[in-house]
């Protein structure tokens, strides 16, 4: 397989260097990013050489965000092939574009040749087709096959995040041959930490882990240790389908098979790891009313991403107004209800959004389901009442109190119980429905359920004011 | 070390079973758990022992989630020495409480020596301190130390999930050596990815991969292949810090040292997933504004993390409602004004949202610092310009057609503007303040946030139109 930088003597030289890079609060030094800046603008490259080679990735990708756009490429550039690419994946895809974009598609091509190929792929797939076809042109035979067939399989399966170099070998061998085998290999992966069993054909056929190589005799045979691959991954599967795998049975790497059985990459926990955070993060992100978005984006960019959201929003808004608007001659007699109704809808909001965000996470992480739906549906039907109970009885005195009227208090503590009784239907009913027809709860759960608590509790608390007021008058 | 169920064969065998146990939606089969449940009705050991005791501790979790409340212990008690206990680290909280609660302290401290230290840790923790007396009283001497040891640890730190297994030789032994030390030793932690180097004090010297030690000749002394561990984590780590440091270095699993630098343990990459998984829910729950929520807990429980928040919001409402009732005159005058305050406050509150989840989530992430504060509160100030500009001149149109009255709809616009500039500012200056000041951003963020677009949106949309009012008066 490829030559490629040490990582592991890298991070080892790094250790000593590491305590002048981050601060306390674990953010880069300024002091470390002045030296850094002041070597750029000197075009001082062995001091570059010397002080950023020793990096780890993850801690040069710190620094690549720290800078200047223009320092980025300038260190780039400046570093050469020292300059260790596999730090891109470690920085938004912003920045990665900016940097990639602005070299030349040979220096690319000569830098991926030094990456590990999940990498390689990490860096390309953002490419458009064109620099992708210009790029993989200009690797060895293998090498582009490779990736090619990486970049074919589908945005965000077990396929793109795979490292195709791994080691194989055939069920009769024994734990010495194998042994022989990896003590003389010079062309091992970097890191690995089992060995899979293949037929000549390359179909798997089980996988021994390290730990168990080491504490077996050297004349047993590979087949007789070897464990069934129980949890092959298909390239096509979706990344996080692949992580749920690993979350839940602890694995540490898994095969990653083709459509035949057979086996073309590794799929590692480190990967996986990246997946787990991205997945939550885009829940996170989605019922906070963001897509996809990144701190380097642009203006418009940002802008682009999250007015859809503003606009649904502003259609369900016209309807709640609607629905005061319907009251007009109510508000008119009696203008307190104006300053009193935003406290019913945005109670009742709050309390929707609380068992949405319940829910949300539950079905995300699979904890809710056809087992314990009634049960959760029963408990926040009876927390909403509880929690409603304890709010109106504290919303209703004090409005009783500061517009010097008690049934005006009785009429916004019904609504407000009517109004949280909505909030708990609404918060675990449209997630669960969404989610049953297909829809990603995480998006859409919160413009809905915010729409019932603003319409039931404006409707709610309007109507029975004008109830009570007429009965006032009737009995006036 | 402890002898131990074989979790490789179970899992194994449980390959056959498992297309049975999960449905195509990855949820338990009716038709299972209906077999479990008649298995269990008939106190048929027999059944009970042949198809649970080849499930993975996670499959037996889901499993024991799925059944009633009294199903589990029976279960439990059934299957005796077979119960697989560390499935107990895959249940919730309160259910795992249950559980261990109605079982006597014998049995337990009988499940417990047959458990990973940290599974043994986990499911010790949440008991009294008398219960957990009685417990570690009837283990071993070297077990109960060790036990006792990590218990003493603070809650959620690494010396907490650490795993007390582990393999150290000296930094004189040859590679040859320390192979032949793994054939013969049979007290082996069931799983290791890395063989630990210590002096006769116990004090952590370095570690070697063991793919490192399947490369190298046997001749070769450990001290040569060794590398620093640079990675050592202090048993009081936060969990979650020390995730952070599993991430950013892509680490399988790192030595724990104690306060003199000695190896009292190892924290592996799978108990980090949880904690990563762990924290960003925890994020993710305190934004929707619940607490430390679990499916299982009871409505009283429940009731009682959310009402803070909502007596919090409560208390922010009225502060609204108060600014909407110093306009009482301006809305008797037009009472349209009513039914289209709420749309101001609720987009502010929308697009204020947005702004302060990115806030939060980078903060979290660390990927916001004092390098790009300034650009991202800039990017956030212009996104908040743009896109209240496009919602503004929408809200304007549609208002100014809806009343027929095009100056309202020139107020409601302006109104909109400014509300969108102060929920930009709102959503991203709150979170980083909060966080300058040590309080969890995704605590707090949103209510404070709110209560400005609510304040700002009422006072903007109901003084500007006071003003118009006026002046229309004073013209006319």
């Amino acid at each position: 397989m490829e030559a490629r930088h040490d990582h592991t003597h890298g991070a080892d030289a790094a250790d000593a260097v590491r305590a002048e890079i981050y601060g306390e609060d674990g953010v880069i030094l300024a002091s470390f990013l002045a030296h850094i800046g002041a070597a750029i603008a000197d075009r001082d490259t062995l001091t570059l050489k010397r002080d950023v080679s020793v990096l780890h990735q993850s801690e040069l990708g710190h620094l690549l965000e720290a800078l200047l756009p223009e320092q980025r490429l300038a260190l780039v550039e400046l570093m050469g092939s020292d300059f260790d690419f596999s730090a891109l994946t470690e920085v938004d895809e912003a920045i990665r574009l900016d940097i990639v974009d602005n070299l030349p598609n040979a220096q690319i091509a000569q830098a991926v040749q030094e990456l590990d190929s999940d990498d390689a792929v990490y860096i390309l797939e953002d490419l458009d087709a064109e620099d992708q076809d210009e790029i993989l042109a200009q690797l060895p035979f293998t090498e582009r096959i490779r990736l090619r067939r990486s970049l074919d399989y589908p945005e965000e399966s077990a396929g793109r995040r795979m490292q195709t170099e791994f080691v194989a070998v055939p069920p009769f061998w024994t734990i010495g041959q194998t042994i022989d085998y990896l003590r003389d290999d010079k062309d091992l992966p970097d890191r690995f930490s089992q060995v899979f069993v293949i037929d000549p054909s390359f179909k798997l056929l089980g996988a021994v882990d390290l730990d168990q190589i080491l504490r077996t005799k050297r004349a047993i045979k590979i087949e007789e240790v070897m464990h069934e691959t129980r949890h092959a991954i298909p390239a096509t599967m979706d990344q996080e389908e692949a992580a749920r795998e690993f979350e839940q049975y602890d694995l540490l790497s898994a095969a990653v098979v083709d459509e035949n059985e057979r086996l073309v990459g590794v799929l590692t926990i480190d990967d996986v790891v990246d997946v787990i955070q991205q997945e939550a993060e885009e829940d996170l992100l989605r019922m906070g009313g963001v897509g996809d978005e990144e701190l380097s984006d642009t203006v418009a960019a940002t802008s682009r991403s999250r007015v859809p959201w503003l606009l649904v929003n502003l259609g369900t808004a016209f309807i709640s107004a609607s629905v005061i608007s319907q009251f007009g001659a109510t508000i008119e007699e009696m203008v307190a209800l104006a300053a009193l109704m935003p406290i019913v809808a945005s109670l009742g909001g709050n309390a929707g959004t609380q068992t949405m965000t319940v829910t949300v996470r539950a079905l995300a992480t699979r904890d809710l389901d056809i087992y314990n739906a009634g049960r959760v549906i029963r408990r926040e039907v009876m927390v909403g009442l509880l929690n409603g109970a304890v709010i109106a009885t504290i919303l209703g005195l004090v409005a009783g109190l500061w517009f010097h009227n008690p049934d005006l208090g009785f009429v916004i503590a019904a609504a407000m119980v009517l109004n949280m009784l909505a909030a708990a239907l609404g918060g675990i009913l449209i997630p669960l429905l969404l989610d049953k027809f297909g829809a990603d709860p995480a998006i859409s759960s919160s413009i809905f359920t915010t729409m019932i608590t603003d319409v039931i509790g404006f409707l709610a608390f309007l109507s029975l004011a004008t109830w009570w007021l007429h009965l006032g008058a009737a009995a006036g």
